[in-house]
C-alpha cells in the first residue's frame, strides 16, 4: 500500500556552470541560465510504501509525514534561492532532477527502514520528475 | 497496456477506535476522530492492465468499467456514512488506505483473471493512496 | 483590484427538513437526505476588492486574509458535522448556497468597510456557488 | 530518475469496424461510432527514465524532448482526423490504447537506447491509458 | 446568489467559410480549417443567478439543472460533428463563441424568468469564452 | 461575449522597501522579503470582452491574442528577475497586484478600443488577483 502527501514550495534558481562561458551556458540551459535567476512553484508528492498498521488503518500518519516534509523540505527551500541560500546546491546544479534527488536523500534517513520512498516533483505544469532511490 | 477510469463519490467518515479513550483517539487521529463525522469528495482511479483486444482496440471497454465501478463502489459508498451505513467498515477503520483496500477486493473478483488491477484514491487534494493487491 | 485566497475544509452534512416526511425529503433532496450524513471537501475562494496600498503593493495582506479564513471559517467548519456541530445551521439547511451565505456574513464584519467581499464555494468539482452580499 | 514532458493535441476520431454492421458497431462502440466523428483534447505525458548527466543535471534536455514530441506527435496528429488523415490508423482503430501504442513506437527509435520510455494519454479527464512498451 | 453546474461533452468541428478559398480559410482559421475536422473535450459551466429558496436552501436544484444540461446540450452535441450533425451550426461557424451563444439561447427559455443565466465554455485548457446574454 | 487566453511564465521576485529596515521589511512581507529572491510559476488569464465578428465567429483571434501576450508579457517577464531585470518594477514592488496592473497597462494600448480587458493572475494555486482597469 502506497500513501502520498502533496506539498508545495516556491524558490528561485538558475542553471549554469561556472566552468563554462556565458555562451556555452546559454546554449545548454537557454533562458534557465539567466544570471539574475527565475523561479517556480514546486509541487512535491512524497510517496511512502509499506504495510497498513492494523490499529490505525494507516501506512504512516499523513499528518506526521506532512510535518516531516515541512521541517525537512519546505523550511529549507521555500522562499529561498536554491543557488545562493542552500548549501545542498553549492556544487550541484538545481535542476528538477537534482532537487528531487536531494529531497529523497533528505527524507530517506528520517523514515523507518520498513518503508520504501519515492518523490515526484513538478517544476512547471508541463515538466515533472520522479525519483525512487537507486 | 494500462487503462484507467476516474470516478468520484462523497461520503462521511470518522476514525476512532472503540477500545481507546477519547483522549487516545484524539491523540492518534486528531480532528479525524470528531464524534459527529466529517466527509470527503473521494476521487477514485481504477487502473486495469492487460493486452489490447485486436478487434476493439480496447484493453477493456471503459464504459463497462465505469458501470462496474458505479454498481460496485458508488452505489455502495456514495452519499453514505462509511462507519454507520457500510458493513465493510464495521470492524475496519475507514482510513483512505482501508477504503482503497476494500475497493480493490470488491472489484478484483468482477474482473477477468487476465487483468491486473490497481486503485488510486484521493481523500483530499493533498492525501492520496494507491493499492495494487498483495 | 481584486485579490483572492483559496482554502479548503472538510465537513459532513445532510439536507432534510424536519417538518417533512422521509419520502418528501428524499423527493426534494435525493441522496443528500440520507440520515447518517455524507460529506465533502469544500474549496473556498475569498475575493476582496479594494485599492492597492502604495506602500505594500497589496490590496490586503493575503497572509492576514489566510489567517482570518482559518480563524473564522476553518476552525468553525473543518472536520465538523455542519448539522450537528455548527449552531449556524441549527435553523438553516447546510446547502452550498447557505454555507456561502453564512461564510460571507462571518467574514464581512471582520474586513474594513473599504473592501468589497465575495466568496465562491465548490461543494464538488461540478457544483459551485458564489455570493457577493445583497 | 524519470522525467516527463506534458503536451496536448486536439484531434477528431471515430471507432468502428468496416467488417461489421452499423448495429454491431453501435453495440460495441456506442456513441464513439458516430459516422461523422467526434473529438478530444488529448493530453500526453512522455516519461523518460535514465541516469542524471553530471554536467547538466538533466536526464534529458526537456526542451529537446518537447521539440521531439512536437515534431513527431503534434505535427502528425494535432488538428487532424485520426481516421482520415493519419496513415498510422488506416488499419488500426484510433482507440486511446492504440494511439498510445503508436506514439510510443514513434518516439522509441528517436531516443537513445539508454533510456526507458513510457507514455500516458488522457482522452478525457476520466479516461486514461498508459503504455511502457512490451 | 449564483450557482453553477459543470458538465463536459466531446465533439468534432471545423472552422471555414464556404464563400472563401482554401487559402483564405487557412489564413484566417489556420489548422482549425483542416477539411477533415478535429475535435475537443468541451467543458461547460452553467451559472444561474437568483434568490435562495427558503424551503430548500437552493437557488435551483442542481440535479434538475444537470438533467436540463444533459437533455438540451449533451444529447445534442456530445459525440457529434458540430458542422455536419447539428442544424444549429448549418449557417453559423462552430467557434467557441458561437457554441456558447447557441448554448445560452437553448437554455434560456427553459429557465424561469427570475433567473439570470451565463455560460462559460472551455474549448481547450487555454481557450475559454463566457456569455451572459445581450 | 468574453474570450480568454491562458498563458504561463516563470519569474523570480522579492518584496521589500529600500526605505525600511530589514526588520520592518520582514514584519510586512515575511519570507517574501528574503534578500536572494524566490520565484513563481505565474498563470495569466487575459479576458477580452467585445462583439462576435459575423465573418469569423471570433471576438478576437485567440492565436493573435496568444502572440500578443507572448510578445508583450512573456518575452518581458518569463525567466526574469522582476526586481533586477524589469524596468517596470524599478519603482514599483512586484506584488501580484502590481504585476497584474502592469500587464493590463501593457496590453490595453495594443487592443482595439472596442474591447474591454481584464487580467487574472495566479501567483500560487492559492493566491490570485484580478484587474479590469480603473
Amino acid at each position: 500500500m502506497k500513501v502520498c502527501r502533496r506539498e508545495t514550495f516556491n524558490a528561485a534558481h538558475r542553471l549554469y556552470d561556472a566552468r563554462w562561458s556565458d555562451e556555452k551556458n546559454f546554449e545548454v540551459f537557454g533562458k534557465c541560465s539567466n544570471p539574475n535567476f527565475h523561479g517556480h512553484n514546486y509541487v512535491l508528492e512524497t510517496w511512502v510504501d509499506g504495510p497498513i498498521d492494523a490499529d490505525t488503518g494507516y501506512v504512516i500518519d499523513l499528518k506526521m509525514l506532512k510535518h516531516l516534509i515541512r521541517d525537512e523540505i519546505s523550511e529549507r527551500f521555500d522562499h529561498r534561492n536554491l543557488n545562493l541560500d542552500c548549501p545542498e546546491f553549492k556544487d550541484l546544479k538545481p535542476s528538477a532532477e537534482n532537487i528531487a534527488y536531494v529531497i529523497w536523500h533528505l527524507l530517506r534517513p528520517k523514515l523507518d527502514a520498513k518503508y520504501q520512498l519515492s518523490v515526484r516533483l513538478w517544476e512547471t505544469e508541463n515538466n515533472i520528475v520522479e525519483y525512487a532511490g537507486i
